[in-house]
C-alpha cells in the first residue's frame, strides 16, 4: 500500500533518516505509526522516513517521504522503500543527500564497535555537520567522543541526544537535565549489563557458565559473542555515558576501572548467594575533588539493596544527591527491551522537536 | 549582617515572596544561599527576598529585598526582616504590594486545610490574578483546583507549578512533563503516605498502635493529629494529583475510593507480615476508558512487589505504561524530608525561570 507522500495541510513534515534497521529500527518505525494521532495532536507533525540505510539493502532513500502510519507495519514500509527508493552509493551520499531532501534528523542505530566507536563516530559526525539533529542507541561514539561531538552540535546549531544508550528509554540523561537542576549529583551506583545478572542468576541456580549463557541468548539479551557483556566492556561505556553526563566526568572506557563476571568461580557464586548477599556487576562512580573516579566491577549485594531489584533483565541505578538523598529508578524486566529501546529514542525526538520552538539551556545538575 | 540590597551588575535580581515560612521554608531559604554560585553561573540570577508572611510575625515585606546569600542562616534573615521590613495588613496587601516592588513568584507553604484547600486556594488564585508564578507544596489547591487555577495561569501567562505536594521533590510531575513525552502512562501503583508505613512496621514488629504513632511523631513525620495521614486523607490528596497530572484525570479527592489503616486489627497486620505479605496503604490509579479510577486502601504486598521497598519515611512509586512498561521510582528514607520538600520548590523555580526564557509547551506524556 502506498503511502500519502506529503503531510496533510495542517501538519509540518518531520523528515527522518535511519541508519541501522534491526530490530530497535522496525519498533521505531511501528512507534511513530502508533504515535500518529498524537504526533499530529500534540506537535503538529507528521513523521515521514527520507531514507533507511542497512547492511543487506544498502543505502535507500525516498525523495518525498514514507509515512510509517500509512503502512500496516515497519516490514511493509521498508518494502515500499526498497521497491521505489533510490539508492545511494555510500553513507556519506545517504546523509548528505537525505539532507539535500529535506531531512531535518538522522536516527542512528548501526552495531557497536566498543573499541573505538567508529564508524558510527564518523557518521554523526558527518550528519551534525550537515546541519542534521542527531538521536542516537550506540554507546562508542558518545563513550569515546561526547565532548568533540557536542562542540561540532552546537557549532551547526543542532542536538545530539542519545538516552537510548543506557537503561532504553528510562529517563536518565533527560532526568538529571530537566527535572534535577541543581541537586548537587554526586555519585550513582547501578546494574546496567542485563546478560551479566541473567548469568549470575542462571548459576546461583545450579547451571554451569555455558547454560547460562545458553539462557541468555534464548532469551534475546546475550550477543552471539557474550564476552562483550561478561567481561564489563557494555557496563563500562555505559558506566562512562552516565559519569559524563550526570557527575560531568571527563571519561573514556579505558579510564573506568574494569573487572567482569568471567573469573569468578561458580561456587563462589553460589555461596555468596546462599549467603544472603548475591554478587552482581556493579557500575560506580563518584566525584572526589575535580575528578570523577568510575569502576565497573562484580559486588556482593546487601539485603536491603535497591540494586537487588536487578533481577533478570530488570535494571536499578541509585543517584546520590546533596538535596534529595538517595533517589533510584527502576526499569523492569523486558526480555529484549526492544521497544523500550525505540521509546528512548522517539523520546529524544520530541525533547529536539520541542527545544527546536523553544532552545532550553542545558542546566548543571 | 545586612544584606546586600540589590543584584550585582551582571546578574538579574529574582524577587520572592514566601507564603508560610515554617520548616521548609527555613531550609528553602538555607538551599537559596547554598546554591547562589550555582545560581549565578546557570542563570545569571540572584534570589532575593521580597517578602515573609508566618503566623507569628505577620506579613513582612522588604521592598529592595533580602539575598539569603548574604546571611549566616535563614533564621538571621528573618531577624533582619523583622526589624527593618514593612508590614502588610492582610495576605492580599502582602501578595499586591509585593508585586508591586517586583516580586515575580510566590512560594506558597502555608499549612494543608484537607476539606477544601482554603485559605490557600484564594492566596493562589490572588498571586496569579496579580501576575506572580506560583509555585506551592500545598496539596489541598491542587487536589481541589487545579483546573481552575491552571486557566487562571494560562490567562495570566504564569505558572503554577508543584512537585513538592507528591513525595517532596522526586520529580513525578516534571518527570512526566518533560521527560515520558508519549509513553502511554495509563496507571499508578504507590506507598505515598509515610506515617502509615511507620505505624503499621511499628505494629508489625509489636508495638501498640498508640506507641507506633508516638514513633512517627518522634522522627518527625506523623502530625500532632495523625488522624489525616492514617485515615488516607493525605494518601488521597496525593493520588488526586498525581491522578490528574499523569492520567489526564479530572478528580477530586471525594472521588477518590478511600479506606485508611486505622481499623486494621493488630493481629492482621503482624498476620500478614509474618506471612510474607505485609500491609501497606496503596494508592492506585488507572485509566478505564475515558475515565481514571482512583484508590487508597490497605493492600497486601506480595514478596517481588517494589513497593516493599516503601519501609518507613521510604516512598516508592510505579508507573505503568504503554511504551516503556513498568518504571520504578524510589525517594530514600528521610525522617522529615524537610530539604527534599525544599528542593522540590527549588527545582519547580529553575523550571519556571527556564521556561520563561523558552516557554516549552506542555506535552502529553
Amino acid at each position: 500500500m502506498p503511502s500519502p507522500s506529503c503531510a496533510p495541510a495542517d501538519l509540518s513534515p518531520l523528515y527522518l533518516l535511519l541508519l541501522g534497521c534491526g530490530r530497535v529500527g522496525m519498533e521505531l518505525l511501528d512507534l511513530l505509526a502508533a504515535r500518529r494521532d498524537w504526533l499530529a495532536a500534540e506537535l503538529r507533525l507528521q513523521p515521514l522516513i527520507s531514507g533507511i540505510a542497512t547492511r543487506s539493502y544498502g543505502y535507500l532513500l525516498h525523495p518525498r517521504g514514507l509515512e510509517p502510519g500509512g503502512f500496516a507495519s515497519a516490514e511493509e514500509l521498508l518494502d515500499e522503500l526498497k521497491q521505489t527508493g533510490a539508492r545511494a552509493a555510500d553513507v556519506e551520499e545517504f546523509i548528505l543527500q537525505g539532507r539535500a531532501a529535506g531531512a531535518s534528523a538522522l536516527i542512528e542505530l548501526t552495531t557497536l564497535n566498543p573499541h573505538n566507536g567508529e564508524p558510527a563516530l564518523t557518521h554523526i559526525s558527518t550528519a551534525l555537520q550537515a546541519g542534521l539533529h542527531v538521536v542516537t542507541a550506540n554507546k562508542g561514539p558518545l563513550a569515546y567522543a561526547q565532548p568533540e561531538l557536542q562542540a561540532l552540535a552546537r557549532q551547526r546549531q543542532v542536538q545530539l541526544r542519545f538516552e537510548a544508550t543506557v537503561i532504553d528509554g528510562l529517563p536518565l540523561i533527560n532526568l538529571a537535565q530537566f527535572t534535577l537542576p541543581g541537586v548537587g549529583l554526586h555519585a550513582f551506583r547501578a546494574v546496567l549489563n542485563a546478560t551479566s545478572s541473567i548469568v549470575l542468576s542462571g548459576i546461583e541456580q545450579g547451571l554451569q557458565m555455558t547454560e547460562a549463557i545458553e539462557q541468555a541468548r534464548r532469551l534475546g539479551i546475550a550477543e552471539a559473542d557474550p564476552w562483550y557483556d561478561l567481561d564489563g566492556w557494555d557496563a563500562v561505556m555505559k558506566t562512562t555515558i552516565l559519569a559524563n553526563n550526570l557527575l560531568d566526568g571527563r571519561l573514556t572506557p579505558v579510564m573506568v576501572e574494569r573487572e567482569g563476571i568471567g573469573e569468578i568461580p561458580p561456587a563462589e557464586i553460589r555461596a555468596a548467594a546462599a549467603a544472603g548477599t548475591p554478587i552482581r556487576l556493579l557500575s560506580q562512580a563518584y566525584r572526589q575533588g575535580e575528578l570523577v573516579v568510575a569502576q565497573v566491577r562484580p559486588s556482593k549485594l546487601a539485603d536491603n539493596d535497591i540494586l537487588r531489584y536487578a533481577q533478570g533483565a530488570t535494571s536499578v541505578i541509585s543517584l546520590q544527591t546533596e538535596a534529595m538523598g538517595t533517589l533510584s529508578l527502576v526499569e523492569h524486566a523486558h526480555e529484549p527491551a526492544v521497544l523500550q529501546t525505540a521509546y528512548g529514542i522517539f523520546s529524544d525526538l520530541v525533547t529536539i522537536l520541542l527545544q527546536r520552538r523553544a532552545s532550553t539551556p542545558h542546566v548543571a545538575q
